[in-house]
């Protein structure tokens, strides 16, 4: 007999406790607001356990390739750590220690044996979102009627990363249905940021942002649709690249909409550090991705391309656009003074940075959105219901039950009309490199209307969503934090639409008071080498190269 | 008030045949089958502008670029041969000779004042099938309520085309829905083969079949969503090019099924040698088509990856598959006997040769038969019903009126499908790569399961669809011709199934005595260059380099 919905989530809660080793569990929860201090002071990770998980990833793999450090006490470290996490922010789906430190031993025997390292992420335990299939685990990803379900097979990406020596140990928390930029489900409940539990941690790569944000991991892998790696990555003053489709491997993954190829889901990395992406990017295109994977370019990492822009930054600077408004919503005052500040900053270092006018974002907005509910929502109504558990509320206006499903004919209409809108797009940027005189070498705009943004609250997908309608290669570079004294609230604002009101009255400047700020920085499709260059660069002269 | 579909037809013929000059018409039509050798004894082309015709693309625009060739003797030459071509095999569906020449006049003009050519193709006559947008012209493809619609935009392939330097001055016939692998429709009725004009010229880019295998055109441009490039190739005994999708632009071209994107259709070129191909492709490269089209690979020309078959052939020779029948329908004996000749002769060249097992190709085959009907063939009987004429009988098996259309939800459950079936194959060719210990470079296969065609017997499809499913690289190489005295037919075959049966019934050696035989060579997704040098030595070694 089907056991109820409320005991399946009972057992899951029990089982994913009990992977807690008791050494590692906290007796009181802190009181504050803020826990992002707390491996630092609470005494459960040694000093070297803290000098390891504040590390960078690529000293890291530079530390486990000389045998300087043992893959073992780096993934004691993350786990530590990623326990505590967990306990602090909920971010954890599967949690499983022992078999990462056992797959760490294994490694560090292998380096013994051979003396070198067996790829380029010897030993580095890499903390992935719960879409990922890891062979013996559980992917529910959020929905009760999955509990229960242990991989046989695995995703292509972790065959790969195992290859490139990455160790695995936690899959983390993910909004229900996957399609939400907060983190929440019935499963565990709500994931919140490390920097204050009042706000988001963002979504649908929501574990990932909190616990990399927290430095229980140093890379994490999520995925974005429609904001989910880039979203998760601002609210943790984190980088994170969305890929353009075709670059990173997506076979054999969990995910709401299978099959759904109009606007692709595309996996990528939340990390520190640019270098940290460039690392986790280089290593997964060495494994050659396009001979496992058929929607992956046979495209290896293409180092002139990066050294283009290398070049510019050393002769005659670089040539970005910029906005601050989508026409559809107008951020908050914190992010306006983001993208300002990465403009002004820009400028004074030499580079050009010139408006750009967003093209027609409302009609891709408007696109994006039917996309996601071209099905009449019936597929993840169907997992929602298999179970009985309620739909979380923060789905209902994306993904409402019971509308009407695209018919081929319409669903063709849409896909001719984003063909020709993203035409469109190239042609107006072909037109202001004509104007220019010289390369458009990538746009500055705001990722999301809020800094990390309070529980509940997230009504606009619109800044990322239309970078995933064009497919863009998109990097998120932190730039600074709320600030209450500086960002004050406009006065009689008179709202563009009843959306844009309803996101402007949400701002509160003592409630985001120190909430992370940033931006993402647009190039064209599959222009990964080139825009990592340039978020490089922006991270370095805003002083956020690696953040903390 | 609309006018009858039968004058809509009426009426373009008039127009049509007025675009022939008085000079250039035949007279008297030659009584034979074969029209191949008209060109030469029919008298209407100068000893230069057979000179011109018999030659290669990569020959004249490399005199065009030097001005030992002016583009508007080149020009006239094609304009003539085309009209002939017209004339003998009703290939065109526009025929422009006064703006071509006027184009070249243009071009010959810009080389006289800087002394340089405007781009690679610089003069070249490029045909083109009747998908492609030129200002000016009406784009019908084959349906009578198209008739009248004169573009005023351009194909994205067609600008840059244009912008390199070629000259369009003809738009060759298709079947009526473009799904066919024989060109016949309403307007002008079917295309015939220049060697025989009882056979199939091929589709659906039959019209280009004709036209450049009678060189009328040198190098032409078609598209591929089922084969409709390489049969074609194939019954005229040409090389032919599927690119895998994202290579070429598609961008602003004429299509039946507007926006279905499960399987792409792709453009690609049709030539008599390989480095024809290639100048074709490098050409449009140059042009970095995608900073105009969302959907090409910012790919530029790969020599490395040339260089590597290339460095193969000089040591240790190229690993390759072939299988000569799909596990659905044996091919005819000449095609057996044509798989069996590359085979022997890249073996007696040093190749490694071994057999490869088509992997669950009866899937394939019902898998993308369901794409092309998944709106419930709604879009083409909208186009064939607007103007009332007929649909072709042709069309029947593939495309039937009134059936279901594929829900949204099945319709993901096929690409999913499509998507494992393709990461599936790509399982195969690394277990053979390890087997083999060394890369496998491409597989060789029959394209169709019979020599060029006679009309209303083309009934397979799956040797070429297959690969579209798969989206792999695939390049026709013509072998040989079917020859009575050795193709014997199967005394008491046993069909795999009915429509084996119906197909090898079909085989009669008299009747197909000296038809054109092709194999396809078959490589992974965007493996263009290496695959166009894989094929350039297959052809090589069979004496077929250039094709007469």
């Amino acid at each position: 007999m089907p056991e109820k919905w409320e005991e399946l989530i009972a057992d899951k809660r029990a089982r994913l406790a009990k992977t807690i080793p008791a050494e590692w569990k906290i007796q009181t929860l802190p009181a504050e607001d803020s826990v992002i201090d707390y491996p630092a002071k609470s005494g459960f990770l040694s000093a070297k356990e803290l000098e390891i998980t504040n590390s960078t990833a690529t000293d890291l793999v530079a530390k486990l390739a000389t045998g300087e450090l043992k893959s073992y006490d780096v993934t004691l470290a993350f786990c530590k750590r990623a326990a505590l996490a967990h306990q602090l922010l909920n971010c954890a789906l599967e949690f499983f220690p022992d078999a990462a430190l056992a797959q760490a031993k294994e490694l560090d025997e292998y380096f013994e044996k051979n003396k070198k390292p067996i790829g380029p992420l010897h030993g580095l335990p890499i903390s992935l979102k719960d879409q990922f299939r890891v062979k013996g685990f559980e992917t529910s990803m959020g929905y009760v009627s999955w509990l229960g379900k242990y991989d046989t097979d695995e995703s292509i990406m972790v065959t790969l990363l195992r290859k490139a020596g990455a160790v695995f140990y936690v899959k983390t928390s993910v909004p229900q249905t996957l399609m939400v930029c907060e983190t929440v489900n019935n499963i565990i409940g709500r994931t919140v940021n490390p920097r204050n539990k009042n706000w988001s941690c963002g979504g649908s790569s929501g574990g990932e942002g909190a616990n990399v944000g927290f430095r229980g991991g140093i890379i994490g892998v999520g995925t974005d649709i429609g904001g989910s790696i880039r979203v998760p990555s601002a609210f943790n003053f984190l980088y994170g690249l969305r890929p353009s489709h075709g670059r990173m491997p997506y076979a054999k993954m969990a995910n709401s909409m299978e099959g759904q190829e109009t606007v692709h889901s595309v996996c990528g990395p939340i990390t520190h550090s640019v270098p940290d992406l460039k690392l986790f990017v280089t290593s997964v295109l060495s494994e050659e991705p396009w001979k496992y994977d058929s929607k992956v370019i046979p495209l290896p990492w293409r180092q002139n391309e990066e050294d283009i822009i290398k070049s510019k930054l050393s002769s005659g600077g670089l040539t970005l656009g910029f906005y601050n408004c989508d026409g559809n919503v107008l951020p908050h005052p914190p992010i306006l003074r983001g993208v300002e500040t990465v403009v002004s900053t820009l400028k004074k270092n030499g580079h050009n940075v010139v408006p750009w006018t967003p093209y027609k974002h409302d009609f891709a907005v408007d696109l994006i959105n039917g996309i996601y509910a071209s099905d009449g929502c019936t597929d993840v109504y169907r997992d929602i219901n298999a179970s009985g558990e309620p739909a979380i509320p923060n789905i209902k206006d994306l993904l409402q039950p019971n509308i009407k499903k695209a018919d081929m004919n319409e669903l063709w209409d849409v896909q001719l009309k984003k063909w020709n809108y993203q035409v469109e797009y190239l042609a107006k940027w072909r037109e202001m490199e004509e104007q220019l005189g010289k390369e458009l070498d990538a746009i500055i705009a705001p990722i999301t209307p809020t800094a990390a943004i309070r529980h509940n609250q997230f009504r606009y997908y619109g800044y990322a969503s239309a970078i995933n309608l064009l497919d863009f290669t998109s990097v998120v570079v932190p730039v600074t934090f709320a600030d209450k004294a500086v960002d004050a609230k406009k006065e009689n604002y008179k709202p563009l639409n009843e959306l844009d009101g309803l996101v402007q009255a949400e701002y509160d400047p003592e409630a985001y008071h120190g909430a992370p700020v940033a931006v993402q920085i647009i190039g064209r499709r599959l222009s990964e080498e080139r825009t990592m260059a340039i978020a490089e660069e922006v991270g370095k002269l805003l002083g956020n190269a690696v953040t903390p």
